[in-house]
């Protein structure tokens, strides 16, 4: 099968042997994957990761322990625990300490023909959603896991950091919820797409906003911590989301006086994702950049990193 | 008066005129006050304090606005707020954005023969309370400002990091919750203090316990950080107490990836401390190191910095 590796230095197209299911597992065809900021930062090290990339796609499944699934189009969930500690007892293998993460930790991913997963992991996509819809549901789950977290009350003040397509899946997410949403971003034109059903926006270092509630920080800069915390109130909660390559500079005092709760934020439940696509609750099909195919896919990996690009998709040949 | 007076160089006693309550406020006689780690911080220019510190206390109510208050012995909040903003309103004058804070910012505190405070900052003393009992309400109230902003349930696991003073208090609060205590510290002698009621004690670095729940950092140094977060579970919290002279140098992947939440962790409110003293629920006359007059206060301070000090007292002539 044609796929996409990465061997520490350089990502090239090779061909390798399609992968062979474990007994739990199903073997998917991937249609379609998206690249996440998460795969370029990959390329630049992040995770120590070696081998085939990727960890949104939307595929069919040929091969399944249960032969009803053959034939189903799926996503996938990307933690998969050992499926016997607390934490994968628990329904959070997302935290179990032995997991393997598609395409970012000891299991590899999507921007392949072809990719294994655990039965458990795969969710069926309902009929009415496109592949090129479906294949946002792992990022949109990651803006889920934030109501999933903390309570977020319909009448607070909320502010996202950030103006990129994280940022703007979180602010859809939020908007969903009746609250009063800001965005704060670097960059006027990127805020514009914000501008939609009462969303203010703000450039970074203009005019501030009332003390909000709720910072979300999904600015993926390190910039974007200052940022969050001179928005929120005393006794407000800044939601972590992005991981800086470099570390951050935090003055503990400023987390102490004001008594700010800090909340990292990683990956969501498919289900809520799946539902509010299904009943267009969420938008995403604007999101998409471009569309490569996998063959292309080095350059697909430059057009992500361009600062103007949102989604970018690898369209695998049928 | 006789006063401790910080020119922001030095500590010296002084000749000061009493006070003049304003219109809300009692001029209170202190017989008893206590030196904190953040009387030592101001000395070294935290908050750029200039004038008196000092602000754990007890002592006499001498002139009041309602004269029903003469002479009662009290205790007093250290938060004193503008009254009117939406803080102040909400009873949370601790966050008043143009708050004072007694012996810290912009007022006079107690380590002196009088002070003044609003009325409504004052907790009469339950008789059967010594002074040398009552001048701990304000840091007890800190340490029970814990159970107010997270909730803590009685079958977890909670780790204290640190062995100084306030984390006694700490661990006092949180034996009576029932949780299954382990307190992390760098000193052995120290940690032998905490060995009662079934508190295991580790000494830094030495076999680490099973994963927390939730860990408290208060050891006011800023390798208590990461032995914190060494300590938690995934999706755990680490309660933040210390405030450290220097900026702390943070991994956000480590908060995100493990989903952790950080709770900043100031002042508390003085009733339920009253309570827990009056009913001997909490025991800390041990915690007195030694007892100064006022007069020998620079002595004093000197000995509530070395590192085996627990509480120091300073006792004012009658």
């Amino acid at each position: 099968m044609k796929a996409l590796f990465f061997d520490g230095l350089q990502i090239t197209l090779v061909d390798l042997p399609i992968p062979t299911p474990g007994p739990k597992e199903a073997l998917v065809r991937v249609r379609l994957a998206g690249i996440c900021a998460t795969d370029l930062e990959i390329l630049k090290g992040y995770m120590a990761f070696r081998g085939i990339p990727g960890h949104e796609f939307v595929g069919v499944v040929e091969k399944a322990p249960d032969s009803s699934w053959v034939g189903r189009r799926v996503v996938g969930e990307i933690n998969i625990g050992c499926g016997t500690c607390a934490y994968c007892r628990a329904g959070l293998k997302r935290h179990c300490p032995n997991r393997k993460v598609l395409g970012i930790l000891n299991k590899d991913g999507a921007f392949a023909e072809y990719v294994t997963l655990p039965l458990e992991n795969l969710h069926p996509v309902p009929e009415e959603l496109s592949d090129r819809e479906a294949v946002f549901t792992e990022p949109l789950a990651a803006a889920l896991e934030i109501p999933e977290q903390i309570h977020l009350q319909p009448a607070q003040r909320v502010a996202v950091v950030g103006d990129g397509k994280l940022a703007i899946l979180i602010a859809r997410v939020l908007t969903n919820l009746g609250v009063e949403l800001t965005v704060v971003g670097k960059h006027p034109e990127k805020l514009a797409r914000f501008r939609e059903n009462g969303v203010q926006t703000i450039v970074v270092g203009q005019n501030s906003p009332a003390p909000q509630d709720v910072v979300v920080e999904a600015s993926g800069s390190p910039s974007g911590w200052e940022t969050a915390l001179s928005l929120l109130r005393p006794r407000g909660t800044l939601v972590l989301k992005s991981t800086y390559s470099e570390p951050l500079s935090v003055r503990s005092a400023q987390l102490v006086v004001d008594e700010i709760t800090v909340v990292g934020s990683r990956c969501g439940q498919f289900p809520p994702a799946l539902r509010l696509l299904a009943a267009r609750k969420i938008r995403v099909d604007d999101l998409v950049t471009a569309e490569f195919r996998l063959e292309e896919g080095v350059r697909a990996l430059e057009t992500a990193a361009r600062p103007d690009s949102l989604k970018v998709l690898l369209r695998m040949s049928e």
